[in-house]
Formats: C-alpha cells, sequence, structure tokens
C-alpha cells in the first residue's frame, strides 16, 4: 500500500497545533488537501466544504475531521459514503446515538473509522495501565484543572449543547481513566456547575462505583489561574501513583517513575496509518458515556456568569 | 425446570398496579418473597431489604427490582452474586455504564438479566414493526403528553437527578421507536423544559436524524389535563399509520388495523420465563442512550415552578 492521502477538515486550533505537526512527522501517510471555510493552506487544494473537496477530484484515501462536534456525523457519513477513511477528534460527535451508524458503514465497507482519544497516547498511561493490571486500588481522584480563557480562546462552539463546556477536556481524564483501570466504573453521583449565562457546565464534580470498594472521584474546572493541573492520583495496596502533565509524567511514592516528552497526535496518526492498513476500527465510546451519565444524573448548580474578555 | 420463584424487590405502585397481577396471570413463575421497606404481603415471606430477603433463607430463583433507578445497580448486583435471575423495571438504572458489568456478570454466571421496556410488550407494536420493514419513512412525530399529577403522584424520586422527569414516560416511547423503526436514528436537537423548582424536566421536544431523509420528531409533556396522548403518527411513501393508546391500537389512514387489551407486563414476565428456560439475556440500551444524549445535548429552558398540590 502506498502514502495514504490525507484531507483535513476544519482548520482551527487543534488541526494547526496538533494535527498538521503530527501529520508532517509521521511515515506512510500525507496531507493532500484541506477543507475549510475560513482558511487554506499554500501548496494545497484547499476548499470550503469537505463535499467540494470530494467532488474536486483530487486524490484523497481518508478523511481527518477536526471540527466541532456538532455536526461531525454529517462530515463522516460523506467521507464513508465516499469510501474514504475517517479520523475523528474528540469527542467523536454530539450523542452517542450517532457513532454506531457510521461504525456499521465502515465495517460494512471495509473502511477504517478512528474515534481518537488523544490523551490515550501520552507517554505514562501504557505503563500505568500495565502496572495497576494485578494491583488492588483504593482511591483515584482525578484533578483537571485548567484556564478556559488560555486554552479556549474564542471557541464559543464550546458553551454551546453539545460542545460540554469542562467536559471537552474532561473527557481526556476520562478516555485515560477508562483505559488505566483493571475494572469498570460507573457514576454515582455528580453535581455540574453552570455559569448563569452559559448552557454548558464550567467545573464539575463527578463520583464512581465500582464492583468492588473504592473511592473513585473527579475534579474538572476551567476557572483554574495559576498553575495548571492534569493530574490523577491513585493509590493501591501497594503504592501511591501520580500520573501528571496531563499522562506524561508518573510518579511513584513521590519518586520519578518515567517522564517523556508529549507526543500524543503522532501516536494518534501511527495507530491511524496501521488501523488503514488492517483495514479495521477502533471506536470505544466509553469516556463519553461516562460523560453523557453525568448530564443525564448530575445535580445542576448555577455559578457566577462567565465572560471571556 | 420447576416454577421460577420470584423474590420482588420495591413494592410500589408500579409493582401492585403492573408487577403483581402479571406474575400471578403466568405459568411457570410464581411470587416467593417480598422485600419492601414500607410493606409487605399477607401470605408471603416479607422482608425491609433484599439482603434480607437473601439471607433469609427463602427459596427464590430470580428476583424483580421494581425500585426508583438510583440504587438499582446495587440491588442487582446482590441478586447476581447470590445466583439469581434478575429482571429491571425501566430505564435499567441511573447510568449507561452500570449496566454493562452486570450483564457481563449475569453472562459469565449463566444467569438471566433482563432489562425490560413494558410499552414494546404492547399489542400493536410488533405488528407495526413488521409493516414497517419493507416501507420508506417520510416522517414520525411521538405525541406523549400526560398529566403528570395524576400518573406520578408523591413520586419525588422521578424529580431527583437520575429520576429523569418527564422523560420516564418519555422513554416509553423511546423503546418502541427503537424497536419499531427499519433504521437507527440519533438525536440533532433537543430542548427540555425545567420547572424553576425541579432538577429534572417537565417537558421536552426532541428532533432526530438518520442516514435517510425524514422529519423524526418528539414531544413530551408532563403538563397535560383534559386527554392524554401516547401516540406514534407515521408516515411512509405508502400510508399514514398512527400507533395510539401506547401502542395498543394502530390505525392506517384513519381506519382501524388493530386494537387490543393492553397486557404489557404479562408479555415481559412470559418473556422473562423464556429467557430464564435458555439462560439467556436481553438488555439493551437503545432508548436510554437517546435519554442521556438529550441531557447532554439539549438546551434548558427553565419554565414555570411546580408543585404538586
Amino acid at each position: 500500500m502506498g502514502e495514504i492521502r490525507l484531507g483535513l477538515v476544519g482548520l482551527g486550533k487543534i488541526a494547526r497545533d496538533q494535527h498538521l505537526p503530527a501529520i508532517a512527522a509521521t511515515p506512510g501517510i500525507a496531507l493532500a488537501g484541506i477543507a475549510s471555510r475560513h482558511a487554506g493552506l499554500p501548496d494545497l487544494p484547499s476548499f470550503a466544504t469537505l463535499e467540494e473537496l470530494l467532488a474536486s477530484g483530487t486524490p484523497i484515501d481518508a478523511v481527518a475531521l477536526c471540527t466541532p462536534p456538532q455536526g461531525r456525523h454529517e462530515l463522516a457519513a460523506q467521507a464513508l459514503a465516499a469510501g474514504k477513511h475517517v479520523l475523528l477528534e474528540k469527542p467523536p460527535g454530539a450523542t452517542l446515538a450517532e457513532i454506531g451508524p457510521l461504525e456499521e458503514t465502515a465495517r460494512r465497507k471495509g473502511l477504517t473509522l478512528f474515534a481518537t482519544w488523544h490523551s490515550r497516547f501520552a507517554p505514562a498511561v501504557e505503563p500505568l495501565r500495565e502496572r495497576l493490571a494485578g494491583q488492588r486500588m483504593r482511591s483515584l481522584l482525578i484533578q483537571w484543572k485548567e484556564d478556559v480563557r488560555v486554552w479556549h480562546p474564542g471557541q464559543e462552539w464550546i458553551w454551546e449543547p453539545g460542545g460540554l463546556g469542562v467536559f471537552d477536556p474532561g473527557i481526556n481524564a476520562l478516555s485515560i481513566l477508562t483505559r488505566i483501570l483493571p475494572f469498570p466504573v460507573f457514576l454515582t453521583e455528580a453535581a455540574l456547575s453552570f455559569p448563569a449565562n452559559r448552557a454548558a457546565p464550567i467545573a464539575a464534580a463527578l463520583r464512581f462505583g465500582a464492583e468492588q470498594d473504592g473511592d473513585f472521584r473527579a475534579e474538572f474546572d476551567w476557572r483554574q489561574t495559576g498553575p495548571q493541573s492534569w493530574d490523577i492520583h491513585l493509590e493501591t495496596e501497594a503504592e501511591r501513583l501520580t500520573l501528571s502533565h496531563g499522562g506524561a509524567r508518573l510518579e511513584r511514592n513521590g519518586d520519578l517513575l518515567l517522564e517523556a516528552p508529549e507526543a500524543e497526535y503522532r501516536g494518534i496518526y501511527r495507530h491511524f496509518v496501521d488501523l488503514i492498513r488492517a483495514a479495521a476500527c477502533d471506536v470505544d465510546l466509553s469516556p463519553m458515556i461516562h460523560v453523557a451519565d453525568a448530564f443525564m444524573l448530575g445535580r445542576r448548580i448555577t455559578v457566577e456568569a462567565f465572560h471571556e474578555a
């Protein structure tokens, strides 16, 4: 199989910060076209919409969808109908129910559908998963606290219904949680803080149960100024472990076990190439199921209005 | 296999109105014990909790959980751990994530887990499903409108987080929708009306998309006085169909096709007996996935406070 020719749809912050450099660094795949309403790239065929890109005759084998989750289903369905492999930024869509039909279409046509969770490709995640496999857990505390003004400037869609608010970063932590734990958890309690003027939460406190004892909790907050935290603290019967820097660093009883440079999106694209070569899909909705459960089960608290400027 | 001895947990309105008469009318299963904090039945071993019922030595093979969804997971896990088959009233739990581990346990132990959707046993549902199988759909409109004061008197849990509000009856309509349609749908838009003093919606308007054209909508409302409606209006390329009375009646182009007495819970218990004899599970979460999607994607509207009296 030759090099995979990729069309990138949505040329916003995540596409420029992460996708473009990762694609350039990944053997076996190359950027071949752009669909974006607002921008293009020099020396590349650029179109306003995916529909125009597909109709243009520009040869592409696969598309990466980096547009907001609301509306992603339609783009993915278009791409699959045109026989293209599809990579979905996280979260994979605006609803859980829309993903199943996409996966069914992809499998029927022998195409790859890859619902990505970039944090699962952080360097310390797989080592932590292997480390936990044989251990009994006592507690887990996720602290995912960042300043929304720094990390999501001008992203109005994130505050709209379906934009998920603080669950947009929080789902990254949940994608790690659902990967590293050797047993399933489920939400038992949630408090969601909604700014008086917004349709999505700015903070959330979650408690999980499991079919074994333990204290499993998560705190998401977008109002964090000063030091930011993307940390998971774990206690097993044998040791204390801290996954920090979003998964780039792992400590055991206060001592450094592992630290490596962040290269999540390179991991994503390497896996995408492997999936396409194997004609396989990778679609795990479990992080998003916890988010939907939180919205369904959660108690809402109204907090101070949020103004970006 | 002899008669299945059933323990019934939660002796509230739904248990007395529906479960007790249906169990009495179903060959192959008989009531053998009760767990209820507030009541018992004459001539039957009665206990305050499932734990006490299980510890009492009262011989039972299966339990039916008729308690509110919040907390149902723990009861189901207890029952499965004790080797009992489990029937779950709808919705099967407070979250989507808690059901998978229960099903896995049941399958591993060769036990039956049955997540019931009583409306699927309404007499006109299967005939409608068969009728739609070969047809192209143009539109579908669910109108599920009832007076909460009449149908849910004193049920405070229904207004709590996890109680689902108007989705408690609405999920019945969604359980029919997900059964009769020959293709999957997914939510594209939802507006949820929350009374100013309540944590659950009193009304909801939903719009669905599909991988084919058509106008697919649902209206749930708990503020309906006067005539009540549990109707689904469908238009195919060939005919207009109306499923009404919650699924007991089917009309085609205004003419009656089918009408039969409601006997949903007898259908549930007949199916439970069959599942136990086949050592099979029946767990379909699709109605609840649409509800979770609605809470996650839905725009919230605050409406007049609701006071029961």
